[in-house]
């Protein structure tokens, strides 16, 4: 290949790059670009599909492009075993409560949880909403939960807006806990008084998302439960990425749920599964979420398509945990050796499969560093042999965030690394010459 | 095969058969009997899975029982080519608009509807609570329906639970449509003026489930889309058997739809596939719908899997429509030719695949007929070579509703007409004898 | 006074009357003109204040108007003794429990409903929503009521905005009762059946306000108490004129409200307190009240002031009532042996205060009727010696609306039979002429 | 009178003290006894009426007790003007916009603020409920204000429970500001991003009511404004105390509300009114208010009583604010002079009619030496020459609160200020012998 054409083709890749803006109001208007917004402390991104495609070709076919997803870990695609699990699925009506695969889905997941019920919800939005609702059953009812929790940020205030439920928001600490005085401060426990919600509900997240896939320690759990009891109030877990605590910290899951009333636990994130999420609690409280799910609109027919890639996530997909966080711990040391002027981590965060590190050079945003990652350009390819794309998502508070999931191998982590060097080596280089 | 060994592995299967209760306040305490409850003059009914599997063995192996499961067309199961479709979709994530597969559904659905765009939500009740949201924006807001029709009788409220949406309902006709003028009375136009709520918004459904599977005549929709236009109200049409319209019409959906400005269209009824339903409309009110399923929870991840069996629905099921619009005919002139003391029907309002027949004998309830269509008897094995299960759900008004659907064939119908002529005889030989 | 001067300042006047508009879009926007509006079957109106000065002078002063304001008993101005009443009030911080006045009223209230306790609250619309929201406790729950109850058509859907609770209807009677078999049919009593609201209150109105002050026997309150009870429903009566009721059946309110839970009763109606409505019930569903009333901004401080003409209304005003009854029977009376081309009326649904009747020639709309009542013409002065200006409102189809209070006395009933009689004569020239 | 009669009578008075429980769970079952109770870092308290009656006699009548209420400003009780002005006040039916003295009242409102237009409403929680509703129109949507603002705290939630709008939190500093870039950091920009609520409005509070009276200073307001204005953001300040704000600052209030859109403004503190409070904003802003408060149950008929109480109040009553802050900063100076063991306080923080200051005594709570401040024993009888009931609230973080108002002279304060010293000087002989 000569290299006029290599650099035509690299310029037909690059018209398709992401273009960062800084508003997404064009977000929806704009399909086929990448629109990384960084708003309210965290991040949303939109980009054209195929961007995901973890092997690419420039488009007249001539250079080797591999794509590394590090944007999240939902990002997963269903591998032949679970695509064959969901082809011979057995199935029947859930609405009627008909769906073997469903009903036994369930089953497992309540055995996991050490919990009475659980119930197959199209998503994790969904299961912490009905879990609000479920638990928050009258009028004036308030929520206690840490200020960057997903359920405050990313639900599109779904507790206010469909449940009517009030939020009371705590600091969350960095490694996702928070003060236990702070929210026995909060506690409106004088019901009936009229001025006040009547606090009813504790959320937690494990492992929490936008601190970095932080793990709640147990000891934490346990007197959090102490402080629910004492005032007779309800804990939620987020468990979005419960399997993840449960691996990292070496325990089985109802180990953990032991304090918790109730749990969602997403099985489209390192679990792999397309789609779904199981909410566990005692069983009214499950009775009740049937109907919320319901008149959410989550009550799905032949679910156990779904379901039975849900049963082999739970039984099959929760070993291989512990390579997503090997490989993220790998990412990050590298990138501590790298000694990089564009970027700092601390390494003792890093406790699964989300890494959070600080963009620290001034005049960089997280964003730049973002594209950076993902453009392609000539020099790469003569430089590395091949082109590698790195999607990653910039973060809360100046720092960028990268998951790692069952469709990033060790391999592509090796390749991130080497990307992460090869643009550290231009930046100097830059640097250097400006 | 001795009579004493029948007669046991009957009872074996009689002692399975459905428990019909008046109350089904335990409905979801007893997962394992039916429930078939007639209330609100409709019905719901929860049975033990296995009831609908269509072919059928007493426990012990000795008689063969053939279930026809006319009950609704959600219980359907996908064939072969459809799970072959859903194993072999190509996906991705759907939450940052890059799933192909749905959006080749979307691009498709809004073609045939003839709308700008279209919103892959998981289900038909998700897919109604929507429209309402996006249609109705602003505070004080108020939707006029039917007062039969699915969205006002089985969505929970959640119009208002919701999305605070306040409901003014009219009569339904038998055939589904309402009279315009009563519409017009009701119209509250006077905005701002504070003592009214805002009309927004008038809601039809094509076919009209309780009323039968009726088709709402053309003349009828254009002239509603008139007086819409004259005060400024949106149309939005349940139409989650439109497809069944269209075909009892001998016209292309979009036809239908050029009076409404919204469509809820289910892919997992008539049509078969597992789970889902299309949203379509303008496009800035499915940029809001977008908005309206995250926060209730029905965004997805790798939908795709679910949105290759709509693909294959929309595309290849259509057509069959017809099959089950003749079997239901057939049974329909079956239990007229029956002249059966035990119920009638008018054969003039039978136009897609839903029949509702009277329970005309006094003394008979519906429940009663459905229990006597459903149990198995030795002397029905003896009398007619085998067993037939037809399952019928009680409906509203003394009737019973039998729904057709791709899992009930031609051969199926006629064995639900045996059954029927066989109770009939047993009946009138218990009167006599009385 | 010359004539040219009279018909001068009666321009002058007629410039200044009512102006019609048929849509009250504007209505907001033009506060100086009366904007009569016909909508939903139902009507509101928004006029510039002075219109209901019962004593009026033309701009010059030269020729005396008599305004006979017979739009609603909402109109009623406070007199000397209720005047009285109030600058000596003893008061406190109601919000702290402390207004002996306030606290006085609602004990008072209590025991002539016969409830246990009973709540003071700024309006009938804020009472009724407060007795949706403490009778329904739980999400997806619902009220049944008259398609024609205020709750319905004039509180602008807060049941549904606020209070999330859905609506279903049953046909109002021309009496205001309702049919209890088509509420049976209605009622969603199979909790927790996921498809379905739950029916958990049956609200009626007595007198019913749009069907002309209609009083609902005893014996069907008696009946519908016993459907209540059979399905465990609360009943809520609208009792914005239960006094009325009272008066018009010669029974102590206690005998009326024992088959029903809760009662809201306005104070600001017949009885002629400026301002507050009463919320009676059990005691734990007063205190689930207080709550409401809270969070909905009806919690006042020294209401005091307006308990106390409250106090007075509820002991003195009560006794009148049967003097409105008597004025609206007496113009009702007239209507008929006018013998009108206008408008006929049946006798027999005359009650209590309010009077419907109907505008029976063709050509003429309500609205016209009503500005040729309202309106004072030169020949009418010359004619009548005196200028009279009777306010009414148009109403449900095609009907027009007349309601009699403390402001109108026999006099005042005396000059509207004229008026009604004068505007009968010119319109009979008027077409004699054309 | 003997000392034994003395003692009886005494007794008699101090069986029927405040009774200070820690769990308000009784609060409404007991309504002849205080709950004073401090939760969720503030307080609430129901005491039996008469507690607040200025001037007490024992049971017997032989013991002159002077009660001074510090509860808070608005307990006041209109004066004989005030009582005169409601008692002649021109009215109307105020819900079809004819009450002329409501109409004035809102015309000076306007004026005063320098906004277009002004609505009377019933109560402070309503107009900042209506502000919400009214700002944030579309679904989604999100407001920022400060954890400790009376929105947040004292209003039951009803932001998330009436109108479904989330709430975002920011720190409050002490002076009742807050960070700037911390709220930047929150706001969510990304509309239509389907993650997060739309930032529609930020809330703020002046005087600050929990932080202790302090006054917002306007380069803050100036500053909050141009961050508002880029990003298209509405600012509502709840200024129930905006008139002391004003007094303090010595500016004209329009000056303040120059950097807002829309402000409540309380007439039933400071300003000594019996009832209500004023939102003023755009006219727009307010139109849609005027259906929020129908909705919501805030239209009241003949409003004008309270109405002419407002007007009286905004004209005549501003002016002596300054005796409340005058007399707040007396009593702050006495406290610090005392230099007592049991509390302290900053003086630079008493800007205006509220005093916070901080219990200090180990072991001594806010509730007892609220207890200690309200009791009156023989000793003190005889030490001062009569009983002197103080009564304050404990508050947040182990401090008390005081609030200066109309119905407290400088005699009041001087009484509370030898009440203080003579509890001071018998704690200090407790500890002593102890």
């Amino acid at each position: 290949m000569t290299l006029k054409r290599l650099t035509c083709s690299l310029r037909a890749l690059l018209q398709r790059r992401c273009q960062i803006t800084n508003i997404s109001s064009t977000g929806l208007e704009q399909p086929h670009c990448i629109s990384s917004v960084y708003k309210a402390g965290v991040l949303i991104a939109r980009s054209y599909y195929g961007a995901a495609r973890s092997t690419d070709q420039a488009d007249d076919g001539s250079v080797p492009v591999r794509t590394v997803d590090l944007r999240s870990d939902t990002v997963t695609k269903p591998g032949p075993a679970m695509r064959r699990a969901m082809a011979k699925a057995e199935v029947g009506d859930d609405v009627y409560g008909e769906d073997p695969t469903v009903n036994e889905l369930q089953r497992q997941a309540a055995q996991l949880f050490g919990m009475e019920d659980a119930l197959f919800v199209p998503s994790g939005t969904m299961s912490n909403l009905i879990a609000v609702m479920s638990h928050c059953r009258e009028r004036g009812e308030e929520i206690i939960l840490g200020e960057k929790s997903h359920l405050h940020i990313y639900e599109q205030g779904g507790s206010a807006q469909c449940a009517g439920v009030h939020s009371c928001t705590v600091r969350n600490n960095p490694d996702g806990t928070f003060n236990l005085e702070e929210v026995e401060s909060k506690i409106r426990h004088g019901y009936p008084d009229s001025h006040y919600p009547r606090t009813r509900l504790i959320g937690v997240e494990n492992t929490h998302n936008i601190q970095g896939g932080r793990v709640l320690p147990l000891a934490f759990l346990k007197e959090l439960r102490g402080l629910a009891d004492r005032y007779d109030l309800a804990v939620h877990m987020d468990g979005a990425r419960l399997m993840n605590a449960a691996v990292a910290l070496s325990v089985h899951p109802s180990e953990i749920l032991q304090h918790c009333d109730s749990v969602s636990v997403c099985l489209s994130k390192g679990l792999g599964a397309p789609v779904g999420c199981l909410l566990g609690g005692p069983r009214e409280f499950v009775q009740r979420a049937v109907r919320a799910r319901k008149v959410l609109g989550g009550g799905m027919r032949q679910a156990g398509i779904l379901a039975a890639a849900g049963i082999l996530a739970l039984n099959n997909m929760v070993g291989r945990l512990k390579d997503d966080h090997r490989n993220a711990k790998t990412f990050a040391r590298a990138l501590l050796q790298a000694d990089s002027p564009l970027c700092c981590v601390d390494l003792s965060t890093v406790e699964t499969n989300i890494l959070r590190f600080r963009v620290q050079q001034p005049g960089l945003t997280p964003q730049e560093f973002c594209t950076r990652m993902e453009a392609v350009t000539p020099g790469e390819v003569e430089s590395l042999g091949q082109g590698v794309r790195v999607l990653m998502f910039p973060h809360v508070e100046g720092s960028v965030r990268a998951v790692w999931h069952l469709d990033v191998s060790e391999e592509d982590t090796e390749l991130a690394i080497r990307k992460l060097n090869y643009i550290t080596h231009k930046y100097r280089e830059e640097r250097q010459s400006a």
